[in-house]
């Protein structure tokens, strides 16, 4: 782990910066103006403080250094992130209000040129995209997912679900939209830990070939598998979505495409144009967007380097329509995927003294941002949940109604 | 109705074209083999004729005179309805089986780069377009509608419903997808006879501005709405959508999509975008398709002028991006248009000999295979029927599921 990038020097190993000067509250009232109708308090190290929004402040953020000040200044969509995982910034109060506060009083995103040149991920940028944030350790994520270790969003059927039904229901949703049949072949790409795969075989007796890139998932997934007599319906395959040839009656994919990166989705569209039978259907289940927008830095740099969570334009304009494929149904289940992280970044906490004992405080000061923040994009509508069922265009053997059964 | 551009001079005044000669027999044969593997015979003036498809033909076209076959030759999808319209072209057999023969032998649409230049409708021409297919006389389209007079894809709760349920089943789809309030302030554009209008009226309780530029439309539905006391309740107004500016806590548009154009897209977004209460919500029902391709030139000429089916790409583009609203639920019912046009095409057959008095047997041909190949494009998926609901991005008020009733 020597090299893992949330290895990085904590804020006690830098030096302190003396009494705040003019530009340094200059620069505290910039930062705190570029989010001027949040009710958050902005601290410098000698306690200088100014206080926006027009209710009580329900957090402060403190910057113990003039380092961490200027870097927000510079590129706030980088530094929040740096300074607060290496204690450099300190956040008193609860960070997920804080940090919904501060997304509802950011400016709507203005359409960003520079999207276009999203990255694009080759066979070995995605191995080791895949490698950083999944081979953290299977012991790592058992500690907050579910008991299913389904690293996805969940479906509540009501919000007061616990998050093991939770993650059941959106596995046997997806079958149900799916339709799937007995004795049909199910192709999955980025399978995570195998939980959807071995769920679909077990309930719905099909048989499933399921990829992944990510080694450690990977052996999980097969051992679980010959664990629960699964090993024949179930195959588990450490390749690329690229090597994909086999013919397949169904195409699942359920948090993948945000790591395939925008230029590649041709690619993808064209695995599932030749995979697929002329009857067949799949689902796409994905993190999106509303608007297109990059992900933010911090998160690609430290969480997830090469992600990329697209609009539902950007998926049709580059996998459905260059294809044979036909849109059938889309479900945004936004919602779901806040309740989902609220759970995980809860258990995450209760399991907090673990995470730093396997890595570092560093590590879990990062993870708990990335959890918080990503909740709140969710909560927010920052970020989006996709389902898009589809079939091949004039295939008539899609469901009557997508209410039966 | 004598300027109506469906008066057209029919084949029995024209000359007769004498014996085929080896170039009308070429012609015939290189029309045949646009699409060959269609079961299909097609017979000059002559009798001379080609068989194409590996099965017993299904249906014989036969041309009448030399000026339909070089029309074929020359300029197919605009010239099929032409010649059949007239007469010049006959067809013996199942023209529906006869036609989705063609569209399935049909080598698959390219991407058309002409697409691009979708006409666009300003008022003034929105106006002509919706007078020449809308204003053909109410007791006209009362012969084969529904009696609640309701011209756009029906939702079969099963296949064996009758098409007066339908179409209240879908009216109480659209509804229950809305999430109606009693109270509510709802905006409906391109409200047709007024259906949905007094259905949200009457059973949900909420109040509705419905916006429609067919004088003929609007005069009934004022009628109806104040013969049966929904004369508060619901105000329409003859108008065009673009004159819209009160807020509504619902948006609502069924079939009006399609008239509008793609040029015009952004301005009908903005409209939403102005209109739309924070947390309120919409719904666009309209015609598309899986890929960009025009409508077809006959279609444009006599049925629908400036007509344009878009792909969900497209709208989600010019519409849902450069706005601030967000996706929640899409879904394709290709399949109920199907249904719904055998409906009324079945229902027209059986009034044929009333059009032709009302009209003239042109006339009837024209819409004869106007509804076929209707029917036709839905069955075998050259067309498309999206429902799609969105909200603003970011709000809270939208429901937890969506099998919520």
């Amino acid at each position: 782990m020597h090299d893992h990038p949330l290895l990085v020097p904590t804020v006690s190993d830098r030096a302190a910066s003396g009494g705040s000067t003019m530009f340094d509250r200059l620069a505290l009232r910039s930062v705190q103006s570029s989010v001027a109708t949040a009710p958050v308090r902005f601290t410098l190290w000698d306690d200088y403080s100014v206080t926006g929004g027009a209710s009580p402040p329900i957090a402060t953020i403190k910057f113990r250094n003039r380092a961490a000040l200027l870097g927000w200044v510079w590129d706030p969509d980088l530094n929040f992130g740096e300074s607060y995982m290496s204690g450099a910034v300190d956040i008193r109060g609860d960070l997920v209000q804080l940090l919904e506060a501060v997304y509802r009083a950011l400016p709507p995103a203005r359409p960003r040129p520079w999207w276009r040149f999203a990255q694009a991920n080759d066979e070995r940028a995605a191995r080791n995209n895949v490698h950083h944030h999944y081979d953290l350790g299977n012991d790592f994520y058992r500690l907050w997912l579910d008991r299913e270790l389904v690293y996805t969003c969940a479906f509540f059927p009501t919000p007061q679900d616990t998050l093991e039904d939770a993650q059941i229901a959106k596995m046997d949703r997806v079958c149900q939209k799916l339709r799937l049949q007995p004795g049909e072949r199910v192709l999955e790409v980025g399978c995570g830990w195998g939980s959807l795969a071995l769920h679909m075989a077990r309930r719905y007796g099909v048989s499933v070939r399921a990829f992944n890139i990510s080694g450690e998932q990977i052996a999980f997934a097969r051992e679980r598998a010959e664990r629960e007599g699964l090993g024949r319906a179930v195959e588990f395959v450490e390749d690329d979505y690229r090597n994909v040839s086999s013919a397949c009656d169904v195409f699942v994919s359920v948090g993948m495409l945000e790591h395939v990166g925008l230029p590649d989705y041709p690619t993808l569209g064209a695995v599932i144009d030749r995979t697929l039978t002329p009857d067949g259907r799949g689902l796409l289940h994905f993190i999106g967007r509303d608007r297109p927008s990059p992900l933010n830095a911090w998160i690609r740099k430290r969480i997830f380097p090469g992600a990329y969570p697209p609009t539902l334009r950007e998926v049709f304009e580059h996998i459905v329509e260059p294809t044979s494929l036909s849109v059938i149904d889309v479900e945004n289940l936004r919602l779901h995927y806040a309740r989902t992280l609220d759970h995980w970044r809860r258990r995450f906490e209760d399991s907090s003294s673990q995470v730093a004992e396997m890595f570092d405080e560093t590590f879990v000061r990062a993870w708990r941002l990335y959890l918080a923040g990503s909740q709140v994009a969710f909560t927010t509508g920052a970020m989006q949940l996709f389902q898009v069922v589809f079939a091949r265009n004039g295939s008539n053997a899609i469901p009557w109604t997508r209410d039966a059964a």
